[in-house]
């Protein structure tokens, strides 16, 4: 980790600008593989899958046979802790149901605006050797509970049985296809998979380009994605041996995560460091840790003010108020996806377990966008019901500002109606 | 306009497929502006302007003075006309406030969802000969309720003084500069003008464009945005006189408009035409209407739930509905931007003054997406805090999960508190 001591000259958003490696050459084969799959559907997937994932596949979905026989190969403790985390994401989820809102602005004038459920959403879950059961939690409990008809998990095969287990808990339909292929195919539809309505779920370089290649064309998405990011905010009440395992807990995701240390208190940052280097030892990946702690800082400051002040800059996916009164600095942050408050809250209690939703904002994004909650999983739809004396006050200021617009059927429409309600009276 | 009989076996995502002239050429030369903004900030825009509004400007920012005195140049009746508006919009935007959510998931452990107002917002006002006074209410005025501290207005110049009185009541600051170097110069800031934290506004093609591009560079926008249509359920009750102003009211927006007529009752389709026939001759946008209605249906159905169904499925931006009792359908709408309930409520009422906002979803995408609301201005933060005795209930949930998907600091970071507390106890 790099140390500095604070400047009121640093440019923060310069010098902690995230490690990006943009490669041109992912958008041009991600164009490529969407418009395959956009004009040959299924016959692209297979040959895709074949080249990607080097597996034939006839049949994408699985079948619910073996979906239901998965729980025979999940252990019990995993079933309880799974069954707590998707307990706790329901409980938090459904707290954020919002009602509809009516009013009438003005006598015979009246508004309303309604939250509408998505049909179907699309749900991409990333393969590898570690089953990322908290993905499937984070993303089809909030789409359960927000009502959503039809959840279809996209992942590349082989799929492990528990993701299979944890989809059967949801009700998800799960598809064995991966990458951008996948992302096309929820996009668009092919003969077997459905086009769903929105897509959500991290993946890989190509997984998050061709998110944001459907994106610009309409399909909404859950919130752009980028290497995961913590800042620990520390004061002299913080536990350096616990302030060292949430920044490992980050680094340890990838080589591009990064991690910022801020404190007023430099015995706190040396004993992190210390501690960093005894733990990071015993980390099975170690080397993912060191290569994301280069691009890590540490930083001393004289106030937690002013490190909040830092915080809101760089705007953190996650942030760690490791101070004695996290409360009192609460309403100060306005960039940040998820905040963990005091020593006892580690940040993968947020990413499994607390209840709050694990997609979070990166790349600074937070000042800009909030995580997934249970919102993103509905759409508006507004209704408005005028009466004839409602048409007859607001006649004459609708007429006025058409005109100054020179839409002329748009006044029209306003005056034959209030002409004929003229001549009925 | 089209007229066809309803059957089963019509594939109606095909038939009314969105008129769209799809211009590779504005895709690359959207992308050479973005990037020469992105680099060469104002004096990139400076030579965009001289270029694109033959002007040279040098300074973007339209001064106070210059906006104060705009009001002396604003008639009396429409300056009434926009108070009126502006309230009604005030009052539905301000009715759809929703507060914030804390839940203890479980003993010890409590989450937070937080809803933040976005700093600083970015309003796309088109230039051209009618100054759209609407544009900047219907944006200014929900920014304002949610509270956003900075309003930054871009519109072509010349501004018209009506413009400036406009955005004077909703307290933004005006940049002349119009088209995809507008767009980019608020994505990305320049010398003089601000980067933003989200883009409104409509806009010409090359504004939509560069609204989609920046959208998959991370900068959230409003929503996707196409040529404008219209969809009228009418059943007996109709009246042909309105529904055929309604029709021409959607029409007159641009030839690249489309407007619908579903109907259960052919003397209705019959007189509408017969009355759009009539009514077109005396609009001064006479010709932009008739070439719409070449894209145009009218569609004879059985009954007004087959209607339904067949909008439900087309998604439209605007729906009428001009029937007995359209309270009747109103569960039974799934996707539409706004919905005008009986044959007192004219389109062009939500266009204007009604409360509702008019930024909608066109050309489908009300599958997915909703129009401007309250929301739109804000984003959300999550927090989480959990006590000592809450760490050590959740605590193993979280262990077992991080050792399932292989994270061992994750599991770590909770042990070593599990451990710490133990010890003490």
């Amino acid at each position: 980790m790099v140390t500095i001591t604070d400047k009121t000259n640093i440019n923060y958003s310069e010098l902690l600008k995230r490690p990006v490696e943009y490669n041109p050459e992912i958008r041009v084969s991600v164009q490529e593989i969407i418009e395959k799959v956009r004009v040959q559907g299924d016959s692209a997937l297979r040959l895709l899958t074949k080249k990607f994932d080097g597996i034939d596949i006839d049949r994408f979905e699985v079948d619910e046979q073996t979906i239901a026989s998965s729980q025979n190969q999940v252990g019990e403790n995993l079933k309880a802790a799974i069954e707590i985390a998707a307990r706790n994401i329901e409980r938090f989820h459904s707290a954020q149901k919002v009602s509809d809102v009516e009013v009438a602005t003005m006598p015979g004038v009246s508004c309303k605006l309604v939250y509408r459920l998505l049909e179907r959403v699309g749900l991409y879950v990333p393969g590898g050797t570690a089953p990322l059961i908290s993905t499937v939690l984070m993303l089809g409990v909030p789409a359960k509970v927000a009502g959503c008809k039809e959840l279809i998990v996209c992942t590349p095969p082989p799929v492990n049985p528990i993701i299979l287990y944890a989809c059967s808990l949801v009700g998800a339909k799960v598809f064995t296809v991966g990458g951008a292929q996948a992302i096309a195919a929820m996009a668009f539809g092919t003969e077997t998979i459905p086009r769903v309505d929105k897509i959500f779920g991290p993946g890989n370089n190509y997984v998050t380009e061709a998110k944001m290649q459907v994106s610009a064309m309409g399909i909404p998405i859950d919130i752009p994605a980028g290497p995961s990011e913590l800042l620990v905010i520390a004061d002299e009440s913080a536990i350096p041996q616990f302030v060292a395992a949430d920044l490992l807990s980050q680094a340890e995701h990838g080589a591009d995560s990064q991690v910022v240390l801020i404190s007023n208190c430099n015995s706190i940052i040396n004993e992190t460091l210390d501690e960093i280097n005894k733990q990071v030892k015993n980390l099975p990946r170690m080397n993912i840790a060191l290569k994301a702690l280069e691009n890590s800082y540490a930083i001393k400051v004289e106030t937690v003010e002013r490190a909040i002040e830092i915080s809101n800059t760089y705007a953190p996916e996650h942030l760690i108020l490791a101070v004695a009164s996290p409360e009192k600095y609460e309403t100060m942050i306005k960039n940040a996806g998820s905040v963990f408050m005091g020593n006892y809250t580690p940040e993968s209690a947020g990413d499994y377990a607390s209840g709050t939703n694990h997609t979070l904002p990166t790349s600074g994004f937070a000042r800009s966008w909030g995580g997934v909650n249970l919102l993103s999983f509905t759409k508006t739809i507004t209704y408005q019901s005028i009466t004839p004396e409602g048409i007859q006050e607001l006649g004459n200021c609708i007429v006025e500002l058409a005109n100054a617009e020179r839409l002329t059927a748009h006044a029209n429409a306003v005056k034959l109606r209030m002409e004929k309600l003229s001549n009925q009276s």
